[in-house]
């Protein structure tokens, strides 16, 4: 991958705010807007998500998820050449009493300050989506099939 | 519905360019970045795909999809009010004999003429997914659940 590509990758994983989730609900797929936080070790995206809400129905019942992490629309571009890292992977809630518990919430709390109510509230979940693999677009023909130790080796280089 | 939401809904559909296009893909859910036009009757969206493409395979294996238009993410806005729109739906291709193929390709073609050229090349496939029920948010604790009914009339009151 050229170095471009990888710096896009890091770009998305850090930078951007919002993901797309995509579980399944009443047996069909659903795609809903959720925040997301990297996770400390670099290879995995934390979500903090309501017991209420449909897509964590859907990720408990079956814990494969997708998971689009895109560069915003904007006038000025093509938007087939938007960034985008599309991955498919396992979701599994992190239990409170679980060690990396506390770096994960400090982490989406550096990222999103006023969730700290949600953490308050009995309905939620911090998740952590694992890839199991991964596509990355960075622009025509510029795409990308990655398994989860390339996701970890690209970020853990590319990450200042 | 408030009124303010009825617009946000008409502006997603009119316009935004891409979606989240969410589809079950060996097995597990797939969320891929589509480009995308609203049909004729305002109740359907059009996205024009690669037979290629993983998002392709797993909907021409089940035509059951998710796909969400959201509107972009900007540094002055609460990423969770962005306004969104989650529809599960039927995914059918439309066959270039079918009546409606002209008039969706023209569409598709106004809001997206660079893509004249894949309209040329064999492996693209217009896809018509037609909204079973849908969930939109406008911000916080403005949360709609529409059906197709519901859908198509206030996009046909709230467009120009």
């Amino acid at each position: 991958m050229d170095s471009q590509s990888q710096q896009s990758l890091a770009r998305l994983v850090r930078d951007e705010r919002i993901a797309s989730l995509g579980t399944l609900f009443h047996g069909a797929p659903l795609v809903s807007l959720v925040l997301f936080s990297a996770a400390d070790d670099g290879c995995a995206i934390d979500v903090h998500v309501s017991r209420l809400a449909q897509h964590t129905q859907g990720l408990l019942e079956s814990g494969r998820v997708g998971l689009m992490i895109a560069e915003p629309d904007r006038d000025s571009r093509n938007p087939q050449t938007l960034a985008r890292l599309s991955i498919q992977g396992e979701a599994k809630p992190i239990p409170t009493s679980d060690p990396h518990y506390d770096t994960a919430r400090a982490l989406y709390l550096s990222k999103f300050p006023t969730a700290a109510l949600n953490f308050q509230l009995g309905d939620f979940l911090l998740v952590r989506i694992r890839p199991h693999s991964a596509r990355l677009v960075t622009g025509f023909g510029r795409i990308f099939d990655l398994k989860a130790d390339d996701l970890k080796r690209i970020l853990t280089v590319s990450n200042p």
